[in-house]
């Protein structure tokens, strides 16, 4: 049984693994379950079984890579996580998502093209939302936070992102979605 | 030669009112040029040559339900064109947007999911993120014109608009990208 739930583990890391370096190489467009399988060395049944689908795998991936922060915010120590005067962590927030979009570019526009029908309902995106209405509604208790939460979170968009890092790097990035923030919540 | 022109005239137009037909009936997923020459009463290759492609065919169609705003803003009357003070244009400009993204949702959302790969370079975007950007730099020159036009224009991401008229109707969106353009402008 620790055998079984070990192997399964192994399997789940190959396989997350094998489609960020495929990302990376090729693009979204050209990876497919049966490529993931054969890249990680694993039959495509399991691919299939854990996954459902290449939608799946990117949403899957992504909270993987998401997780760290997912813990920060939950538990970790101020300015993430909970103490810290809401401003600062919500700024501390978007500092770490704009580090991830920055470091998984690849990802970020595989899991948005494969969400495009309903990105709301990713459970990532639906976990950062949740946080960034909170922290607005704290902030500023008369906006419309659910809103200003989408147009901040916007931010992370593939294509904005790729087009800022290209002319600023992470810096301009950060500092764009501090800026917006800061000019919302005032 | 006038004949030609005119058939040509009368086929594009056949063929745009079909797609959006057809966008509304079924969604994006199951549209195909097949089923648009079919629907629309002319050849698969007529489609073809005059379109492309499914993406050639969403950015054709929006581009022409927003050729009314692209000619106001270019030489129409006040607070749309030329003449009214660049925060009126902006905030009458984004009124139009709503108004189209609200009634036009499905192929909003079909035009995003077509062009997810590289949405900035799509012609009515970058018409539209240029507008934007020179109202912005003549409100406030020392403003990042560039990246608040993208989170403006954000706005109109597809599932954004459903969500927002979902729950407040056109009014919503409307008075959304009115109070977030004014809050970046002050």
């Amino acid at each position: 049984m620790v055998v079984e739930r070990t192997d399964a583990a192994r399997n789940r890391r190959a396989i997350l693994r094998a489609t960020e370096e495929l990302l990376v190489q090729h693009g979204p467009e050209r990876i497919s379950l049966d490529l993931v399988a054969a890249t990680a060395g694993v039959g495509k049944g399991t691919v299939f079984r854990r996954f459902g689908s290449r939608t799946g795998l990117f949403q899957e991936l992504l909270a993987d890579r998401a997780a760290g922060i997912r813990e920060a915010i939950g538990s970790g120590s101020p300015p993430l996580g909970p103490g810290a005067p809401p401003r600062e962590r919500l700024l501390g927030f978007l500092d770490e998502l704009a580090q991830l979009a920055a470091k998984n570019i690849a990802l970020i526009a595989a899991h948005e093209q494969a969400c495009a029908a309903d990105k709301h309902s990713d459970p990532t995106y639906l976990c950062w939302h949740g946080h960034v209405t909170g922290l607005i509604r704290q902030v500023q208790p008369d906006a419309d936070a659910d809103f200003l939460a989408h147009t901040l979170l916007g931010t992370f968009d593939a294509d904005l992102v790729r087009h800022l890092t290209a002319h600023g790097g992470e810096a301009r990035l950060r500092v764009s979605t501090r800026s917006l923030a800061t000019a919302l919540l005032r």
